[in-house]
């Protein structure tokens, strides 16, 4: 009974640990290693730019999304004319999102808008139920809070479908659960998962309910008919686990394996320590946060590389490795040449750190602002309508 | 990790294997020690009498089903007026059924008819799609397959809801799965039904979806409002297990523990060795079986508990301990009177074999045609009819 876990016990990265020894930061290299995905490399940027005819979206740029699982063969089906569809979702453990959480959404509204492919978007209500202790009735509330801010990211209703697994789970998607969990053994997923025999066994059963999202027949209002359809996934680099189990099934089910695209985890505010935790508010910067809540968080709590003193700082110039306004800038701040000029001159000394975070204030109250004001505007009715089990006749056009 | 099979390892019994070490026949009474049942004794037979007013059905009076939990407790409430539901189900693995796959529907038939009670019954066709390693596609086609016989046996369509797993997993009835599963560990399981690591996790998922119908919730369209609506299951005992987990996990989640009524296995031809197998088709006789095919069984493979010379018959008489032809009567002769006098004549030597044989033959074609002739009937329309997600409002008139 191997267990991944605990032979590289150095870095322990699945979907419900981030953590690593030492400095607790995530060393990206190792991780690949360990998965066994690639690096995007540059040339995954530019041939995006070329099949796209427009700039490729900053989390592409900045290599946020870092990371993928046969991208290139999603790029080759795309460029021979072939379609494909995009698969991401959340776990919906809490009423407020914060940043990181908004990271693979507005990636993937971009995908979307680049490709004109079609997107579901599971939200794993079941499985926050397991986990976090919630009720079935409060994990159901949230993934309709949740799909809120979802669709407050700006995706297109008639390429899109939002589904919540207490509501969708059944029919040909439950015959596709069925059948991952017949080529998946205890010892597999303990494996893969950590799991352990005082596991309760809805833990044991969750992981085919993320897998067969990957497969076109589990919807079969959408894909009828296209078995063969390739699946392109945007998420944390946390979510691999899953798709490395589906993508060992999917050939004995038929189908093609999923691609992944993969991101960094969005750091604290505190540091670069892995994932931001939901139960510490000062943490992270909230879609729910004011101007003065950002400003506030930003000044007291945003980790600065910067020197001890002026003198210092003007002399060694920042850290940008673990600076966080500068790892939150590279994050958010569209404008390439700005960030450029920012790196040298902070990097360099010549800028405080009190002038980036002003800069930083202003870059995440925008989109704090921008995200508030989407989301005020989305009613019940438009999540009813994203969530309708219906046809998308014209998602691919 | 404490194994109920390894530690009484004397007799195995567990929804997948029934053996005996020794003569291979089941020991009932350690069974019920083992399992921690009660034994269905003569009172319960006579209480049934005085509520319903009617004979009570032969598998009761010949102690076929021959053990309970909180039977006695279903009884308390039906006289204080309160009603109760029916609980069974088939696991779909062949597609003709033989005569102990009815047992549990021909009583469970009789206590709709004498309780006036709904009935829901389940048919496990995920179960078997990853145990039998059928495609979906047939376990799905075995299940309407079955659902025919069930409805040959003439369950009353006003309070009967058939279901297939496969149709209808999801929303309530998913929920309710979460719900259990969040409730066992993988450890319970193991100690309950004997999986290994090297066993696949659809097996270690299934327990919770033969649970759940044992509670109304899972059932909105018939039982809405009625969280407190007991649950009465007829099975074999092979079944306990399931439910032993389910009583433990029905109080934490607000319902009462589902009450059982269990029988024996129905032996094969062969000899009393637990239950028939569906790979041998002579070990068993068949709802499709011709008069000529039974009386062919009946006379070469029936174990016989009569003397090897008609001297030593006429003086030892025959052994009904071991008789097949005399355990068959006895499932199956309503005759009371006769049944009795059988027992005298072929037990004291003074019937011969041949002549019970006779008789059983007779009463076997009997059930057999007329199982076909009622199956005959049973058209595509009668099956969607019972297997419609619809209220039944007269369900307990």
């Amino acid at each position: 009974m191997e267990k991944e876990n605990e032979t590289k016990a150095e870095q322990v990265v699945n979907p419900w640990e981030v953590s690593a020894k030492g400095t607790g930061k995530i060393d990206y290299d190792k991780l690949i290693d360990q998965f066994g995905c690639q690096r995007l490399d540059k040339s995954f940027v530019d041939r995006v730019f070329r099949l796209t005819s427009r700039t490729p979206h900053i989390f592409l740029r900045r290599n946020v999304f870092f990371a993928h699982r046969d991208f290139n063969e999603i790029l080759d089906a795309y460029e021979r004319g072939e379609k494909f569809y995009l698969y991401t979702g959340r776990g919906p453990s809490s009423e407020a999102l914060h940043l990181g959480h908004l990271v693979p959404f507005m990636f993937t509204k971009y995908l979307q808008e680049a490709f004109k492919v079609p997107l579901v978007i599971q939200l794993t209500d079941d499985e926050k139920c397991m986990w976090k202790n919630l009720t079935v009735e409060e994990s159901k509330r949230l993934a309709r809070e949740n799909a809120k801010d979802i669709i407050a990211c700006g995706f297109d209703i008639s390429r899109t479908f939002i589904f919540s697994d207490f509501d969708y789970v059944g029919g040909a998607f439950y015959e596709n659960m069925v059948k991952v969990a017949k080529c998946v053994t205890y010892n597999k997923v303990v494996g893969i998962f950590g799991f352990t025999g005082e596991d309760h066994i809805g833990k044991i059963s969750f992981p085919p309910v993320q897998a067969v999202p990957s497969f076109p027949s589990s919807f079969p209002h959408l894909f009828s008919g296209k078995d063969k359809l390739r699946c392109l996934i945007p998420c944390a680099i946390d979510q691999d686990p899953y798709f490395r189990m589906t993508r060992d099934v999917a050939p004995r089910l038929g189908y093609n394996k999923p691609a992944l695209i993969e991101s960094l985890f969005f750091p604290a505010l505190q540091g670069e320590t892995g994932k931001m935790s939901a139960s510490d508010a000062n943490s992270a910067i909230y879609v729910t946060d004011s101007q003065k809540d950002i400003k506030y968080k930003v000044n007291k709590y945003a980790f600065s590389g910067g020197q001890d003193s002026v003198e210092n700082h003007r002399k060694y110039g920042a850290n940008l490795e673990v600076d966080i306004p500068f790892k939150y800038l590279s994050f958010f701040l569209d404008d390439d040449e700005e960030l450029e000029h920012i790196r040298k001159e902070y990097g360099s000394g010549r800028m405080l750190t009190g002038e980036v975070k002003k800069r930083l204030i202003d870059v995440l109250t925008e989109i704090v602002e921008r995200h508030r004001a989407a989301r005020a505007a989305v009613t019940d009715e438009m999540v009813d309508a994203f969530m309708a089990v219906r046809p998308l006749p014209n998602m691919f056009n």
